[in-house]
């Protein structure tokens, strides 16, 4: 299908016809990878499956969060919407400095294309609603940001730390990563630090723990 | 990965233990094919893309539900949990009636062993929330049901109707299975028919319409 027959008009209303154009664009998140596999380690999970499971965790885990909690709503609307940019930006390896350098600019380009598929306001309120995940500043941000740090500790850990193991990370490294959660809610620290712990001790993790 | 150890102990609390289990067994989604194939054509698409992509056509669609609107952030919710029962379940093809003669009992006894993972609470809330998506009844579990059944036409129509034309599907059968869509938006049901008459027009659809 080209670009061009995906963009046609729909009951002569240009309104429509963008959202309608943006659902269909957006179907490409579905074919960027990232590093963490799906946990029968079969083959390594896309961005679109991604947005799901990390929705769902937020779901699971919102009980964690201290009084008063995130708008759950809210969350799971910056988690939707999070990983799009990735269409044109690619999936960027936690670990991978170099590719972060540039990260930041390839993804206001692509948040440019996307959101501009869509209608004036809702282009500016989801456009912002992308903006407040990355900023991290606002309290359902910051939770967004601790499980989507946190999920992949669980899937990497069931899979069989093959990412961990593939290039090397360290425990301190991942540490490093998820302090996010650390700030969110201390059930779901303590909950990582046991589980990366575990991972030492079955070989997925470098141990550079400081004794 | 073996279940016995995904649902190992974590911080010696079983209600944390089985939100653990609960968002790795949900990793299986992952797995369960659809119909419908992804927009290039490549391949079939699965239950957990899928969930991420109904959610952001619920939030994309929204503003076409007359007032007052279904409550959007519940909408979403019944999206996310929605298919998880086809982990135990599979997938039934929209036009196959033979799969839907035991398609609820089927169901039932997956929602059983997968919220049963969950604790108790949880457990009740998440059954819930699926039931009030299969019943249908509640505006927000209408309008839930009639982007799923919506969002499917637009991928069909953007990968050339693959699913449709290898079953043989006619115009009529689409119009049935969409009936939820007209009584939940007026806009959203003229787009559909619309839609349905170039599918047909292009032979993605077999003509059976009544002139």
């Amino acid at each position: 299908m080209t670009d061009a027959s995906r963009t046609e008009s729909w009951l002569d209303d240009a309104r429509l016809s963008g959202q309608v154009a943006f659902i269909a664009e957006i179907d490409r998140l579905k074919g960027v990878l990232r590093h963490t596999l799906t946990l029968d380690g079969a083959r390594r999970e896309n961005s679109a499956e991604h947005s799901w499971h990390i929705s769902m965790f937020a779901m699971l885990m919102h009980e964690y969060t201290p009084e008063p909690r995130p708008d759950l709503a809210r969350v799971i609307q910056l988690l939707l919407l999070h990983d799009i940019v990735e269409i044109d930006a690619g999936d960027t390896f936690a670990y991978d400095t170099a590719g972060y350098a540039d990260k930041e600019e390839r993804e206001q380009a692509a948040a440019r294309r996307l959101f501009g598929l869509l209608p004036t306001g809702q282009r500016d309120r989801w456009t912002a609603l992308w903006r407040e995940f990355e900023e991290g500043v606002t309290p359902e941000a910051q939770y967004a940001n601790a499980v989507d740090r946190l999920l992949p500790l669980v899937q990497n850990y069931y899979s069989g730390g093959v990412s961990w193991v593939r290039n090397g990370i360290t425990h301190s490294q991942v540490v490093r990563r998820i302090a996010p959660v650390a700030a969110t809610s201390p059930v779901m620290w303590s909950f990582a630090l046991e589980l990366l712990d575990r991972a030492v001790d079955r070989g997925l993790l470098r141990d550079d723990r400081s004794h």
